[in-house]
């Protein structure tokens, strides 16, 4: 913990650690993700993201797209009589339609990044040279856990803020327990791209300093931080930027909890498999529950 | 097997397929893959992109990139002392440097894509109708098992033709079988990413017969059609426009192969988690074989 | 005139010409538009384009754009405490919110350009190699000539075709005769920024015949081909393809007819400026007249 | 003059003024700039930027590109048997490749950027609040006056400071004198699109206070800001964040300097006509001389 009572993982592997939370998941944890996988079905954890087409040159006026959007694309001419169809992506990762993995580096607390790089040194226009999202390139495979905050399909009230004890309350009707380097998918039953002026639920600090006690190398979620915010923010200057704990920002959970609740089970090997390119404060995701 | 003596599956699961050979995986396929899995151990197939930094503003002139670049990455500005790091990137998917899955879209032939839809109905400067690469966004789990053709850390001379007693030979080396619904990784040892006119190995019409008659769902290679080209062209005209068989490629299979060899193994539990972005020609992937 | 009846300049400045009707601003033309500058005041043709924010981060969820959009702009992170603000833009060239100059690359005939070059050999995956706006970059200057179509600040009705009698009444009203090499600003009174469905006034062949035979250099219109579209377009199928006339899309006339009325007079120097980019299929361009 | 003893035209126009020195070019500076005009005669002064080809699809590994690349473009798909050709650009505007005019908000000093205002309220992810190109939407037309530092040609040695005297030299060389309101292009035979720890010539804080006392609206030249840099920056920070005098960064004046040669003068009427875009930190731009 440090002085200020936040908890903290700064030092705690070192000064040049990029793995983070990311260390936890050993030999034990990937047993335990492997024994979850019983029959080879699977779920997406990610929303779907219909893409604003940039240009479509001549095309038609088209629909009202909400701005910033979270990817768009471009047909690409290939040729008269083109032998091939391609298309080029723009993806604005953070974009709270996206489903996407945090770097580190992405949030800084006191003008440092985990582990207590300076900004500067961090993170340059020319990308992200400390604590990027270079680790995740290698794949993530960890055992995965369900805490539905909102059992049934249903969604939190708005002003909620979740706290130790929900989770443990959650992870009681889970019906399993965690072990350290084991992922937390929490699920508020939310789809948290909204304007920024309206109140969404999220976790307090008391509910990162259970992530941190219960050794959770991974936190995704469909919730995240509050708003109306409160400072600093449990999940991205805690969780992620003092803790050094990749996020996936804006699962989509409904599903899992289905297929979990069908199954009667809550534990699943969790895949995250971002595409691996150096360098960047993020990454889009497509998580992937296998049972 | 159509008119023209090719193989196809246009028509076999109707006029409306979205799916191709990916329906092959079955409750059979996914329990073999789920069998697979042992101690939760992975590795990724993906090569490492190291994006082209599009802007860098009034940063020094940079190195030399090769173009077209298959990523390129704008650092957003967030404001001045930002709250927040956050980038953009620019995929050019189909690029020989990315480690992609191609859409049954992607590639036509005579004018239509698989299965028999007109090319102007299924592509449009809207993006993707039909063949798009949405069925992959639910991710893809099945068993993969590898066939090296360059054992040992070897790779193929410049003008091989792998046929289908190649692959017959790799299969007895692997020391197992293939089950329809299964998914290959072909390994020649090959970064193809290489001017146009230079000599490429890759597959013979023979050697996409075979992957025919096995049942393979979905094609991974470091290698593919050879150069210079013959057409059709056996992996893309023949496996993914009339067969329907998604494609990854420019896959990285060394680490794969030390792993595999290490273990005396070949199978694994293929997970392919592409960005859940809809309408395009194909997505960036990061296979991730889990052991 | 062609063989179909319609009027051509293919073939007239031989088969490799790329300037189109420019070459006919001569000597003469020059001296004419110089002959109009008295005071040096000016006045910009262009429409104002307000830019997509492509990528906000973290920010807000935006208003809602419609796309596709004309210019989207991603503000650059060039470092922390930084020394200079910059920002990138993207432009969709030929939106029709934006005022631009058309290549005659841009609209290809009976899969031809002008002056009858092959579509294949003209543009190509790289970009423009025959017809492109590069004759543009060096700037073009000629005198222009307001043809208020709709006096007193008022707008043509939707449904209106302009044909020759209609600009012979507009140049009548201006009190000035055209020479061969001027250009024409064409003002309906419109923002033909509309969904395509809905019907916009625009010239019947009539009209571009008219052109033709007054040695018009550059077409510059707030109007150009009406909706519903009838075949061939006068204006781009006919004005830009066959007579090799560049237009200038989109602009906006409602001021410069305002100076044009109350200092009694209709004629001016014309500069075309766009950005000096090769290889294009035309131009963002800010068409400024100057008295 | 300010405190710091350098000169400034913060406050002179009021707190909110958006226009900086293009102030000063009032109706006899615009009736200075007609009586340039004789033959309607015109050079470009714009450097020629041919675009990197963004994404070609699966064409050939293209030709190396020096990044962070002026302009990328990126040829549109807009259907089977296309009705047009399109295609998107993608500016870097503040590459030392690409001519452009930065606005005052492109450089801020002591936090603050020209007259006065916050950094954080002038700039922000949404684009250029205060101090944006939007003043050069309507185009700048005034006279302009060439100062060819290095006639006949030639070119500065790499380690030359241009001070007033030198100025006084050029203006004499010139055979006019400038009047407050003009522009001035100052030609020193340089393409400062170098790495940037190898020297190029540039003014010295003598020359910036030459212009302000010579009332020069806009400072146009193939030479700016000196490397290795000497602090403030005397174009950039002086010129303009302090005196908010527009600047055209990285001008092609060697035909200018042989045209003024051949006609033996050196005035012209100045066209900057760049996009119409709003709320950006400056613009590509073609400058247009017009004799």
């Amino acid at each position: 913990m440090s002085e200020t009572g936040l908890p903290t993982n700064w030092g705690r592997w070192g000064d040049d650690d990029q793995q983070g939370t990311l260390r936890l998941i050993d030999a034990a944890a990937r047993m335990r993700a492997a024994a979850e996988v019983r029959t080879g079905h699977h779920v997406s954890l990610a929303r779907r993201v219909e893409p604003v087409r940039l240009t479509t040159g001549l095309g038609p006026v088209g629909s009202p797209a909400v701005m910033p959007a979270g990817v768009l694309q471009v047909m690409n001419f290939t040729g008269v009589n083109p032998a091939a169809m391609t298309d080029t992506l723009v993806i604005n990762t953070h974009n709270a339609a996206v489903t996407h993995l945090d770097a580190v580096a992405h949030m800084p607390v006191d003008g440092h990044v985990y582990p207590g790089v300076p900004l500067r040194d961090a993170v340059t226009a020319s990308g992200v040279a400390r604590g990027s999202a270079d680790p995740f390139g290698a794949g993530i495979v960890t055992r995965g856990v369900l805490l539905d905050l909102a059992p049934g399909g249903g969604s939190l009230p708005a002003d909620r803020r979740i706290g130790a004890a929900d989770l443990d309350a959650a992870l009681d009707r889970a019906g399993t327990t965690l072990a350290c380097g084991d992922a937390v998918a929490v699920r508020g039953g939310w789809d948290t791209n909204r304007p920024l002026d309206e109140p969404v639920p999220g976790l307090d600090l008391s509910a990162v300093r259970w992530l941190d006690e219960q050794g959770v190398s991974v936190y995704l979620g469909d919730i995240g931080d509050a708003r109306p915010a409160s400072f600093p923010l449990p999940v991205h200057h805690v969780a992620l930027a003092r803790l050094g704990m990749p996020l996936v920002d804006a699962a989509d959970l409904d599903r899992l909890a289905e297929v979990c609740s069908a199954q009667d089970r809550s534990g699943f090997l969790l895949v995250l498999a971002p595409p691996r390119i150096t360098g960047t404060t993020g990454l889009v995701v497509n998580p992937i529950a296998v049972f």
